[in-house]
């Protein structure tokens, strides 16, 4: 659908969007604030949802878990408003820059994903890393916004 | 060699680090400046990079072009000091907040690999998308820099 990939030279330094989809199609994506510049969340979109993404100025993202073009906030109702889009040198990773208001991205109820701190330095056990929670509140409750929907989550 | 994920809501609510790796062995991390919060790259690690990322506290990716363990900066020098690592709610994919100095995380020269901002509103040619360049100068000339090495980007 977009620009073939035939040069590295234009890929990196040239101003056409050529991007690279991996194996099933995808290209990862990271979601910041606007605002805070916090990272809110990391997910793919296939070429269907980048250019829906860039058309509407709304995030859409490829649900992995349920196969399917994914309308961020169609649910919850934070729906993420795109500002700017960038993308890598080699043109295989999407950087978005979103305004979610006082909402949330996080289908746990935390504003980002990122709510968690891994503890730096050595490592006496692996198998027992505690982190620290960066953020208290939820902004929404979960049960209440997504009732029957099955979790994302996978093990 | 990490906590093993066997419960959902210990992975998302608990303060064990459980990080997920997919069938490669690796997990999506992101790396954004600590002073200014742009986002530098997107990079990918397995176990023992997450792991020597932690207990040295510099980024070390798995680099995929190279099949091998990447200690960020070996060859420009420029090494990522990691001030803070985030993971996000279902675990599979890094934060890292990092601090370069003056210097640059792209390979092709420029401070961040997101250099380029792609048009966004209706879409006449998916083919002719030109993007802006946001980044107008770069920290250093790879050519010098890496001489021979292969470039990292496929086509």
């Amino acid at each position: 659908m977009f620009k073939k990939r035939d040069n590295i030279k234009e890929v990196e330094e040239g101003k056409y969007l050529e991007p690279k989809f991996d194996k099933n199609g995808l290209i990862p994506v990271i979601a910041s604030d606007f605002k805070t510049g916090d990272i809110l969340m990391h997910g793919y979109m296939n070429d269907e949802a980048l250019k829906k993404t860039i058309e509407t100025k709304e995030a859409h993202y490829w649900s992995r878990s349920r196969n399917k073009i994914w309308h961020k906030g169609q649910t919850s109702g934070f729906v993420q408003i795109v500002k700017e889009i960038r993308i890598d040198d080699d043109q295989d990773s999407v950087w978005l820059i979103v305004d979610i208001g006082d909402g949330a991205s996080c289908h746990v109820g935390y504003r980002s994903c990122f709510y968690r701190s891994v503890p730096l330095g050595e490592i006496n056990n692996t198998e027992n890393l505690k982190m620290e929670f960066k953020e208290n509140k939820k902004i929404f409750d979960p049960k209440k916004v997504y009732r029957d929907e099955p979790n994302p989550t996978k093990l």
